[in-house]
């Protein structure tokens, strides 16, 4: 098989993204399909990771105070409907569980969407006083929503993620905390999966269902579609009140607590895929990549090459996840593709003759590039171009946002741009709900968030309906 | 509150087992009940032990070469019909998802109980030829079983558990790796929980639904019931056969794959729990716990107290997991006697009168030992101490086992045992179900194992009916 029938697996990034992503999900083993829609099976190479955005974040989270706990997925059906936006926001989504041990149950049960209900119930029971807070709890679990259109990894029913809620004594230390977690998720994002992130609040019609704010990290995929990439929201009192999550002052009076909750997911690995990927596979940032390097043995049959290279794998494998490509059934040609395929950020290629004039052969996946390293230089060499690739990966990406972010004035401007090259459209909104449904119905493309960086001298008055303009918000079409 | 009146909230031990332990789990913060029967939200307590019970777990399965994935939490009901034994064994007990986003659904869902029919049909899809085997996979994951009577962290219907499954191309293969992953489960138990077990294999009715040979590793409570702590299942052809798990052997022939199974749980705080605790409350080994010793400032308010704990804190906290209770609306008495009922392993007093003195107090969990402690070597005698407290539990447990294993000749023996103080009874058995079904009928103990350590002296007959025996099985009243 030449490399260009292997490659041909693949359908073209240009031709038809939404299956070159399917393609890559499948053939580099990152998950499948079961026999349930919108239920898929992550295979060890996927599920890796997971487990290293779980290890990063979860460290940052412990950083700032926060403990993990475990919730039951089940929760009675009375917990849905206690807050008004709540029920209406995910009723529809819901998965029921009637029966169970033989019997009909005398309250359906309901897996849980997300946990807002049972976090305050339990809060209720374990809170007293203002000496008990803040209390800042997560939980990493997995979670269910009866989607329609359902897409690997994207948007399954069921899904992996956690859910941060912390509850405090103040308006003001809730709503620090909002912004401080909105801050690790870009941190996660930007540094371990090398994508750039921006940080902005949601306007009322994409807020949660049943926060009071929104704060969003919002990314863009290689073909010019948004990613809303994690949330954290600052519930207020909506849910505490209903709830009853209450304490005694300092003043000896009682009060109700105010709540946040925060969520990223492993939706993450599908936007690590489209944010890097490219005609010959995935490209895995480092620092999150299960498989640093790779040595594919050239001539492994011949006589010293696999000692050699067992040799140099055991002076490597604990600086760096490195692997040995020593199957006997395809050839190095095919292993080169194989692996490319797989985004594994660096391939070491070493034969009879590199070990005879004591180097090998390095390949980087992000740009291709082939160099030539002497064998004794190899783990700094490594470990050098770990870092590398990890930034060059996220300037490549950010490359990609300059060139896929325009400005429109009017919506002439707005439908050329986004029909053009998709991407972010920053343009003024007069804070009208009209306003953003016209955008949506017209051009496909939905407000990501009002932005923290807001450019205030794009234009005074609304994109739309030409009033005086309140935010600038940026507008992309989404997955 | 004195330290009487303290202690005096916990049922006393020796009056009530079971509402101990419950008292325990609440009380201790480890877990709490929720709304739903059977359902408990884990605190973080005790969910940093169980994510201790995982980082220790999941080290060990990956030096054997297991990866992690993830299948989904709800399976088809064809899938739990397929291997006979397996509906037998968990139909009564699955809760049923009848109902997805809105709609009926065509074909009901079932929560795993446990994945068998989920893993085998996933590798039915990616096992193709003998170079692919084998196939070492595990998740970690919440799973749910309609108990009729539940109990927290010991019986709840939802709990968290690993559960490895592996294929391979021979029995033989199949058959060690069901061994190599019980050794690592009596690891687990005996090094991180400090628990003393018992090897064995399980009698025909006492095997997994589905399970050609089922192993376990027994445990001995305080008060002498048994706990069954982790099973590895060698399953044969069973699961893979109706499956289809296939593959193209050395030969180019078609074959069946080897199959095992293996899991432990939350159950594991359960044992832990009723293993090492005593009438102040929680016992927990060092390796385990979450706080391996708090810092208990006496005369908090004095000048220079805080900023000396602090001091020591700081200097100790990158070698041991330690806090500092600087709660101002309790008492050091307080104090002591809760640390004392959360089992941390070793208390520190510093007072005023102390760093006068350059020392400070230290009091062990396990033994009540008190001892003074000169500051600097504080670091030097935690770090052996950590060491002789895990060894010293280990033996209290296994003195436990020793006293409340007995041998039985007759039934009159038997009954006069379990009925003196429970434990394990050492007694010779036909091999006939009969005679272990009279044998839980008329005590109420089941056989625990056939040890791999069988002592074949103790008789030549069968407790119960007097025909040759076949092998020695230890029985005992079980949770």
């Amino acid at each position: 098989m030449s490399k260009d029938d292997f490659v041909k697996e693949i359908t073209n990034i240009e031709d038809d993204f939404a299956k070159w992503f399917t393609d890559i999900v499948i053939k580099a083993e990152l998950a499948d399909y079961t026999e349930v829609k919108g239920f898929i099976a992550y295979r060890p190479y996927g599920y890796a990771m997971w487990e290293n955005i779980q290890k990063y974040a979860d460290n940052e989270f412990k950083k700032k105070g926060v403990e993990n706990i475990a919730l039951p997925m089940l929760m009675p059906e009375h917990y849905l409907t206690t807050e008004k936006e709540h029920v209406e926001g995910f009723a529809p989504e819901v998965a029921w569980v009637t029966h169970g041990g033989g019997k009909e149950l005398e309250e359906r049960l309901y897996i849980r969407p997300t946990s807002e209900p049972l976090f305050c119930r339990m809060y209720a029971k374990w809170l007293k006083s203002w000496r008990d807070l803040p209390m800042k709890y997560n939980q990493w679990c997995n979670v269910l929503r009866w989607e329609k259109e359902t897409r690997p990894i994207l948007r399954s029913r069921e899904f992996y993620w956690q859910e941060g809620h912390t509850i405090h004594s103040t308006e003001k230390e809730a709503r620090e905390m909002t912004l401080e977690m909105l801050d690790v998720y870009a941190d996660v994002i930007e540094n371990l999966l090398a994508i750039p992130v921006i940080k902005g609040r949601k306007t009322e019609s994409e807020k949660f269902a049943g926060a009071v704010d929104t704060y969003t990290v919002e990314t863009l995929m290689h073909d010019g579609r948004a990613i809303q990439a994690g949330t954290s929201h600052y519930l207020g009192q909506n849910f505490t009140k209903p709830f009853g999550v209450k304490f005694q002052n300092k003043d000896g009076k009682e009060e109700f607590a105010y709540h946040t909750s925060w969520g990223i997911s492993t939706r993450l690995i599908g936007a690590m895929i489209m944010a890097h990927g490219d005609n010959r596979g995935l490209k895995v940032p480092p620092k999150l990549a299960p498989i640093q390097a790779v040595i594919v043995p050239i001539q492994m049959q011949k006589t010293g090459v696999m000692e050699k290279v067992n040799e140099i794998y055991d002076s490597l494998k604990d600086k760096i996840r490195i692997k040995v490509d020593d199957r006997d059934q395809y050839s190095p040609g095919y292993k080169y593709n194989d692996w490319e395929m797989r985004g594994v950020p660096v391939r070491i290629e070493i034969g009879p003759r590199d070990i005879e004039n004591n180097k090998c052969v390095i390949v980087r996946r992000d740009t291709l590039e082939k160099q030539e390293c002497v064998l004794n230089e190899l783990e700094d060499k490594l470990e050098k171009l770990m870092i590398e690739i990890q930034q060059n990966m996220y300037n490549m990406c950010m490359e990609n946002v300059k060139n896929k972010t325009t400005i429109a004035i009017n919506m002439e401007e707005f439908e050329k741009n986004i029909n053009e090259h998709q991407g972010f459209i920053k343009a003024m909104w007069c804070g009208d709900a009209e306003c953003e449904e016209h955008i949506h119905n017209v051009t496909g493309a939905k407000s990501r968030c009002i932005p923290f960086k807001e450019e205030k001298n794009i234009s005074d008055v609304c994109v739309v309906c030409g009033k005086k303009a309140k935010n600038m918000v940026i507008w992309g079409r989404q997955y």
